[in-house]
């Protein structure tokens, strides 16, 4: 005799600029289906939010009217429905009841609103992340934490007592597919395959950065000059011009703690293995949090506080 | 009664990757022609270095076999012929007697080399600077000197008792395009015109790289976020970027010499403008060198040396 199939609660979606990830979710809390998809929101734009969705319910054959959460960019002014923004400070708990909903149709579908930080030398926002670290917040608890959230634009959040005091975001992941491809190092790389963070010129990089930040954009031209002159090999450019990056990124976000601050990183992929190598090379143990479960946790929490789910 | 023309004695030709220059000079140093076209390494690369040569020679009507000193990266090895590198520590002096001549053609034509740093953090090349110092020796004197030549890649200069110490490239110029042009920026830049110096967006962002480089790429993206959430106009986000990236480069060259080092700035064009504003907003008062004169003192210095004249 096998389980019964668990009762459909609730539909959990992150949608971002460009992918698409549902959940069917359990009145147990398990998850019953999951879809992925490339149809974020720049391509849900053209195509139309709602029947985007709509297929992906069907396709999970989620029960008319099940309750939807969705978090990240769908929110954003080009997205769906606009879900506007918290300022920081910001509690994470006061995220859920910021939802927005989606107007004109039957079923309960609210979209969770972003952060904003409202500072004139560091505007900054964030659309998605607040859901991971709603999701996170649990396992981080009331301490003051950095978390690092890695990607196209990396995310460094300061967390204290479940707030979000402030955070920065860093172009690192945007700024290395742009100089690769259109700047002059692109020769140096032009041949080189994936990054490996085990490698000495990517962690010599990183500590290069965090000794003396003001030296990047050197560091960039070094990509070029040590390809000319020192036989510099494409991998090892690449690692270079990743950790110099990388680096950058890690030295700003600690500008703005003090020392001894725990960090945490939540990230999934490939970009965790890279990331948790360049903290130790700038003499960090981070604690990991993988960031699929943080954001189906942050939507859970959302549910929860939503729906009584 | 007019003066008769003075009597050529050499042509100085400033070859760089886009541009090409010409002089001809008398016997009494006066310039008694120019020329100025496109025609750089990238485009002589392909229609030939000595077509383009003669057909400017033959423009201002330079006598045959009149000697002529090329700088710049027609002495690169995708160049004309390669002219090599002195390394640091580098005397200027020693610069002229290392240029290298044409084979196979009957005239004296030679090539200066450029520097190399061969240092394994920071290799470094320049190929046309090293002539621009050569010329503005002179007026810098044998004090240490901190010697900034802004461009598409930036060169600061380490100078002590006419020697290149050291320098640093900073890729500020490549780095400002391809930013703002291939990144989430272009949105919020693409109406701006032509940046002032004077903006005090711009001096804002200076000063505040001055003060922490290590938020050099998160305030990259408080332009976006900027122009999302707090109004940030086209013409003060690209101010912003371009003040984040000149004061990245101007913290990294402070980072590397002695507080009140006196810098010079050598420079022609618009770019003065915009520097002597970023230095004024580090607090720094540059003596200001025009870089085309220093150019052609450099190949003047450099003609007399080889040749006597």
């Amino acid at each position: 005799m096998t389980n019964p199939a668990p009762e459909p609660a609730y539909v959990a979606v992150d949608w971002g600029t460009s992918s698409f990830r549902l959940w069917l979710i359990g009145k147990d809390g398990s998850i019953i289906a999951e879809r992925r998809s490339g149809e974020g929101m720049t391509t849900a734009a053209r195509t139309g939010f709602a029947a985007v969705l709509a297929n992906h319910l069907a396709a999970v054959a989620a029960p008319e009217g099940l309750p939807v959460l969705v978090c990240g960019m769908a929110g954003a002014k080009q997205g769906w429905v606009e879900a506007g923004y918290i300022d920081t400070p910001a509690a994470l708990a006061d995220i859920p009841a910021a939802a927005v909903r989606i107007p004109g149709v039957a079923a309960d579908i609210r979209i969770l609103p972003g952060l904003a930080q409202r500072d004139a030398a560091a505007p900054d926002v964030m659309r998605g992340e607040e859901t991971q670290l709603l999701g996170a917040a649990a396992t981080l608890g009331d301490d003051d934490h950095l978390v690092c959230m890695p990607g196209t634009h990396s995310k460094w959040v300061r967390l204290s007592g479940g707030k979000v005091l402030g955070f920065s975001t860093f172009m690192t992941g945007e700024l290395f597919e742009a100089i690769a491809k259109n700047t002059i190092l692109s020769h140096a790389i032009a041949e080189a395959g994936a990054i490996s963070g085990e490698t000495p010129a990517f962690r010599a990089a990183v500590a290069r950065m965090v000794a003396n930040p003001a030296l990047a954009t050197s560091q960039l031209f070094s990509v070029r000059a040590g390809s000319l002159i020192a036989g510099l090999s494409p991998e090892d450019a690449k690692a270079r011009l990743s950790g110099t990056l990388i680096g950058l990124e890690i030295a700003g976000a600690l500008s703005l703690v003090a020392e001894g601050t725990p960090v945490s990183l939540v990230v999934s992929g490939a970009l965790g293995a890279l990331y948790s190598e360049a903290l130790a090379a700038a003499g960090l143990s981070p604690s990991i949090i993988d960031a699929d479960t943080a954001v189906r946790n942050g939507l859970a929490a959302g549910a929860k506080a939503l729906w009584s789910l």
